[in-house]
């Protein structure tokens, strides 16, 4: 099968004696043993990529695992992640292994050491940027990987799941002008990441198809959590001339939103309409239950776990492999669902 | 090693020779492997069960896996456990394998035979009861296996961590009388939990304690859920003589307290307070914060985990095994924590 002279493909014994170690080295680099020293096994690697070497797959057997690597485990999103992980390795026969990097960066070598370990069917990462020699070791064990990037910035050569960040502002904001609120304020997320700047150019070309200006002022970046939404509604709606709706970009803002209207003694919706975005379960057991964008997390987690199995079919059927991955990107559509907290604008206008 | 007439100590030889099959097929079954027929798996496990067999750990390698399993995922509880036991094993540089059994009773033979399969350092369950056949299989293979019991109703021969139900039902209501509530009412969970009766014997200490009497009318049974908070609160608060003060036996059925009260155009804590159970993150997110009972759930699930690295330590040193195991119970101390939904009843009291 394998013909060291084929089609650019390399063999592992080529390897070795290119960097001057046995071939039982090599393998041990492959599949993530410890027992090989760090200089090594950056010279294998390195020479692995050079040749652009890829496993057969299935070389070995794979445990009958996925992964699903997150950041940081938080209670809300995370959550709705790995129960749609959970339902499609339940449908097929397959547990799920955990890890938090505890970073707000990429997983480090130990962890991709681990992964090659452990050789799964493949790996759900939930975060936007995947450095190359990580991309590098997953592509050469021909372990398939894909990306959930709730924040709309994936790596172009990596295939992933995403949601429509625009259009879910679109629609957020057009509900409150629909019910005729004029003076709108937004809290988006971090400056620094995509789903927050097109959650607010959304808002902005819903404010500007309506002919409706936004002062600078009631233009907000949060941090997509609860005291942030808290802290921007405290100084808008002390202004004088407040909103009478705020778009909060996220659920967890929204709920710092209701609670700075709670402690000003404003009621909602009667005095301030509020929309989060996320729809995650606790927006619908807030006081008043949320109207939000419903981001499908359970449905874009599933999708990349079903993603990784079509994947690895296509990777046994066809090792021309690398090309194809790159090509898949999909993106889920978000909706609003109206709940209990926004209404028309008190008549006269709130803030006159 | 292995002597066939040593203190009662099968080997595998034996157990093959009585069921009549190979020395592989009985190595089959202590591995989990699925060609093997369920008739001689089910023949070859009575055999073990009767004769004690008890794998020597580490009988061979096992993977660097913790498993925690659970009925159903859901999105406040759940994610606190995984917390726990994935910090422990980040710590230990393990990796959490996550099962959804995905009904309110036991996992199936489906489940144990992937257990045996991946061969983990250990299991840790969120559920009370366990069937026999599985303590059993876990058992044979020195698999160590640890209880998170927050229903406060574990096996007597299964080492479990558990929390105080009855001291926190007997703290929220103290809090509540000493604040000068005097009509209090209850809505604890599911009549058919001890983690609910004996919340609600610690309300009803408390309210013993202070000479106050309970009419019935006054105590609940919801299922710890939103929509059964609401339910009681609205059947509660709709009657003349309403109580002051509700203490709502969980946070989400304290959340569907918050909304009733909304609906009723009641204030909380002037008009109204409340007390949940738990401390889920959501508490200090809700509107107002909660004042709850904090039930330690990370830290109990880390618990959970270390006493599996410990179980595992302890096996290892010696083999008697099973009776040092059993006797282990943990209980985690509540504590409560005062945020804003309680306060002093009105003046002249709002139900007079």
């Amino acid at each position: 099968m394998r013909d060291e002279t084929s089609a650019g493909r390399v063999t592992l014994a080529q390897v070795a004696s290119q960097a001057g170690v046995s071939l039982s080295t090599v393998s041990k680099v492959l599949n993530g043993r410890p027992d090989v020293s760090a200089p090594t096994r950056i010279k294998v690697e390195e020479l692995l990529d050079t040749h652009g070497y890829r496993r057969s797959a299935p070389a070995a057997p794979e445990a009958p695992l996925i992964e699903i690597v997150f950041h940081e485990l938080d209670s809300t999103w995370s959550m709705e992640l790995i129960r749609g992980v959970q339902s499609v390795a339940k449908e097929t026969g397959l547990s799920v292994v955990l890890t938090e990097t505890g970073t707000r960066h990429s997983p480090g070598a130990d962890w991709v050491e681990g992964v090659l370990r452990r050789r799964p069917l493949g790996v759900v990462l939930v975060f936007s940027t995947l450095p190359d020699d990580l991309k590098k070791k997953l592509w050469s064990r021909a372990i398939p990987f894909v990306i959930i990037d709730p924040a709309g910035d994936p790596e172009p050569d990596v295939p992933s799941v995403g949601s429509a960040n625009w259009a879910g502002g679109l629609a957020a904001t057009r509900h409150l002008i629909e019910l005729g609120h004029r003076r709108i304020a937004v809290i988006t997320g971090p400056e620094d990441m995509l789903c927050s700047l097109a959650r607010l150019d959304g808002f902005r070309s819903a404010m500007g198809m309506a002919g409706l200006e936004t002062a600078p002022a009631l233009v907000r970046f949060g941090d997509f959590h609860v005291r942030s939404g808290h802290t921007h509604a405290m100084e808008l709606l002390r202004a004088d001339d407040r909103p009478t709706a705020i778009f909060a970009g996220s659920d967890l803002q929204a709920l710092g939103v209701l609670e700075a209207a709670r402690v000003l003694g404003l009621r909602i919706p009667e005095d301030l309409s509020v929309v989060g975005y996320d729809d995650i379960p606790l927006a619908q057991w807030s006081s008043p239950a949320l109207t939000t964008v419903h981001q499908p997390l359970v449905e874009m987690a599933e999708e990349a776990a079903r993603m990784l199995l079509r994947l690895r079919r296509a990777d046994r059927a066809d090792q021309s492999g690398r090309a194809e991955q790159a090509d898949t990107r999909i993106e889920f559509g978000t909706r609003l669902v109206v709940r209990d907290s926004t209404a028309e604008p008190a008549a006269g206008g709130a803030a006159r």
